[in-house]
């Protein structure tokens, strides 16, 4: 798609303000800020942001771009980071932050409803005091709307699942600015082709999300939280194959690498061991969590894990998860004034070690360090490039451990992306990935959006 | 879509038996028999069974079909309860049975392939001394590939889920005969658009699976089985609504109404109440077992619960077990020489006991018995109409109770099927369901099929 004519944009641009007046801008500040995510891909600022507050408003946005040919770029917490929200072919950004609400708390059912501006953080203060948790937990403060739109996980995944089986329904708009909603709210259901799971990681390339039911849960009885170093990432991973395998229903478990642990210690200034290390957590009961933590610990003593230690104490817990949530401003740390890129891929975790390990090969003759971190149960890991994104030496570098790091991945019947999405970084990766299939993925994206509006240039090319 | 001019039927006759000899059959006894299921449904022979043994075999079959717009449709236990299997339109009948390998069993990953003929009981019975197990349970011993295009479940859903959560890969035949993967091997990825949760639940009309990769699970170290009789349906609703807030990992959570707590008391010659009873089962470790049991049955006690039983003891659990395991027989026990029509919907669990009491008041008004099982934790339930088919008064009563309860679970924001699918029974409830989300279905239908040839007539008519 070429760039669109100034006309018709102009056009667009005042059947939008007509509706949202001072609330559509095309201040150069504002569409700058809306057209790069948190990493490195070049921005590319959209022509106009619309600050919608309504389900209506969207469907305005989008008829008029529809009439006139614009794309359309939703925009949640701009936490992306394939640069999912980069305006590529210009267009009109929705920002959906002002549609913030909290729709419907539903806790015979265990399930909300919200708005997709509402961030995973709002969404868990405002159900503080019913007893519910909502657990899935991308590094971020994302909206769930951006998190639905990029199939978002993080360290709970293993025991709760991702979006795609945390989202029970939608409401999306569609290309054609119709309102549908995906599902009932039912649990479970047989009745025709699953459009939820569908529109979750299509990343606003088949329609604009304006509201999402989640499941959430019970906060459990008690938590058990612990820490462990191995001798290498193998016997780690061991442990954690070990432990699943059990039948062990553990709720998170994290690995860092021996890098990624000398940069914690550093930064946090904690005596910690330089070596490989799993960080867990059990919720159940009282008796449950005890059990199942010391189950583990044999487990890892059993792998050669050293100095297990474990906890329900809430504050030493905090102190425990400290030093991992340390991870990504430690890696910073690594190299003074430089910037973090941060990758993911996923494999079968029984070639996650071997994934790793071959992974550090290659980065031990690179001049660019990358600390590694993994939701280690699920098979997935990120490298984090510490570099001087300035330096087209060093981007270049760290684009061929990426390209190195995603072909082993897909090697070994992996993904090029667990949890962060497509966007357009990791776009070429995806017939590498899926071959012929991603030959249906365009049928479906034309026959859903024939016009190429939804935010073009992201997951397949028309 | 009309009948095929015999002409083009028997070009692709000519060309399909080339290829498969005499496993390509127009016996009519064989074609009766795959064009029923095991419901009410008219049947509709198709006009030839293709037996087909390998994947090139299917897209042999597929692309035949496709030059000559015949259409095809997948065949497997032939299970299916909503006339999934009738030729509408004629055509070629893809029987799997014969692709019955398990293809892969990986053991660190908790995950197998296999091919689409394979049955649950069969994997199971083969996974016997790995220590691991499928959990999806429908009723009938059904093939997987089935389970999986009708977005199949059981009674292990509350815990494990549906087949939707379950599928980690697919091979499917495309429409015109092209052979996709849907997804790598991990265990989660936001790599584009979500084809695996296309296929699953799409009920053969996008395309012909013929490989499935789903999860396994360690066999519990142990498991407890509980029983309890309530008062009404609410109290056994609000006892499991509870255990689920409480966090309680429960495996199972199965109701029966009063009508089949009699027929089940009739039929077994057990002593049990003639009331609403809840059967559960919990995994875990030897405390854990325990613990949760007990859990229940002071929750239990609170909604008026009376003798709740539980152990731990294998013939014990049988025993509590085969009282539910008996209903479907039991059932048909109430009308000496009638049939059964079993029925599913399935709603948000906080309106589960308002369905079941408007739906027991509508039965009590009318002269065909349903007795009622369901699956409470997800709150899907199923009526068992016990009719003589041969009277049409009794199918057009039997047919207005239907349409009322799924009226009803709509009404209550549920679905028109929680598991059972939409073949042609159910397809016009989908508007009624989805409304405006219907045309995006039939848009995706379009798109992959575009000549209608893949079981036409199942969810979308176009």
């Amino acid at each position: 798609m070429l760039r669109q004519r100034p006309v018709m944009l102009d056009a667009a641009i005042a059947e939008i303000r007509a509706v949202l007046g001072d609330r559509l801008t095309i201040a150069m500040a504002v569409r700058e800020q809306h057209g790069k995510g948190e990493a490195y891909h070049k921005p590319a600022p959209p022509d106009a942001v619309a600050f919608v507050e309504s389900t209506e408003e969207v469907v305005a946005v989008v008829k008029a771009c529809a009439k006139y040919r614009i794309p359309v770029i939703p925009f949640g917490a701009g936490t992306a980071l394939e640069g999912h929200t980069a305006a590529l072919h210009g267009g009109i950004c929705v920002d959906v932050t002002r549609m913030n609400k909290v729709l419907a708390v539903n806790t015979s059912d265990l399930d909300v409803r919200v708005q997709p501006g509402v961030t995973r953080k709002q969404l868990n203060e405002y159900l503080r005091d019913t007893g519910l948790f909502f657990p899935i937990d991308p590094g971020a403060d994302a909206s769930i709307g951006g998190m639905t739109a990029t199939r978002a996980s993080g360290t709970n995944a293993v025991r709760y699942g991702t979006m795609r089986e945390n989202v029970l329904s939608l409401e999306v708009v569609t290309a054609d600015g119709r309102v549908v909603r995906t599902s009932r709210r039912a649990r479970k259901s047989s009745a025709g082709y699953d459009l939820t799971r569908l529109f979750v990681g299509s990343e606003g390339t088949l329609g604009v999300i304006t509201e999402i039911t989640v499941k959430v849960y019970g906060i459990p009885e008690a938590t058990s939280s612990a820490m462990c170093a191995f001798p290498d990432v193998k016997s780690a991973v061991d442990t954690c194959i070990a432990t699943i395998q059990a039948g062990i229903p553990v709720a998170r478990i994290e690995l860092a690498d021996k890098l990624q642990m000398e940069a914690i210690a550093a930064y946090s200034k904690i005596n910690i061991p330089a070596a490989p290390t799993l960080w867990l957590e059990f919720h159940g009961s009282e008796t449950g969590v005890k059990e199942q933590a010391e189950f583990v610990q044999a487990i890892a003593a059993e792998h050669g894990g050293e100095d297990f230690r474990w906890t329900t104490d809430p504050a030493e817990r905090k102190k425990i998860w400290q030093a991992r949530h340390d991870a990504a401003y430690a890696s910073k740390g690594l190299r003074q004034g430089c910037s973090i890129w941060a990758t993911d891929v996923c494999v079968p975790i029984s070639r996650l070690a071997d994934c790793i390990v071959e992974t550090q090969a290659d980065l031990d003759a690179s001049f660019i360090p990358a600390p590694i971190v993994g939701h280690v149960g699920d098979g997935n890991f990120h490298l984090c490039f510490v570099l001087n994104m300035d330096d087209p030496k060093e981007v270049a570098e760290a684009n061929r451990l990426n390209d190195r790091l995603i072909h082993r991945a897909l090697s070994m019947d992996g993904t090029c992306t667990g949890e962060h999405g497509v966007g357009y970084g990791k776009i070429d990766f995806l017939t590498a990935e899926h071959g012929e299939a991603v030959s249906l993925m365009r049928m479906i994206k034309k026959s859903l959006d024939p016009d190429n509006i939804m935010n073009p240039g992201k997951i397949v090319r028309v």
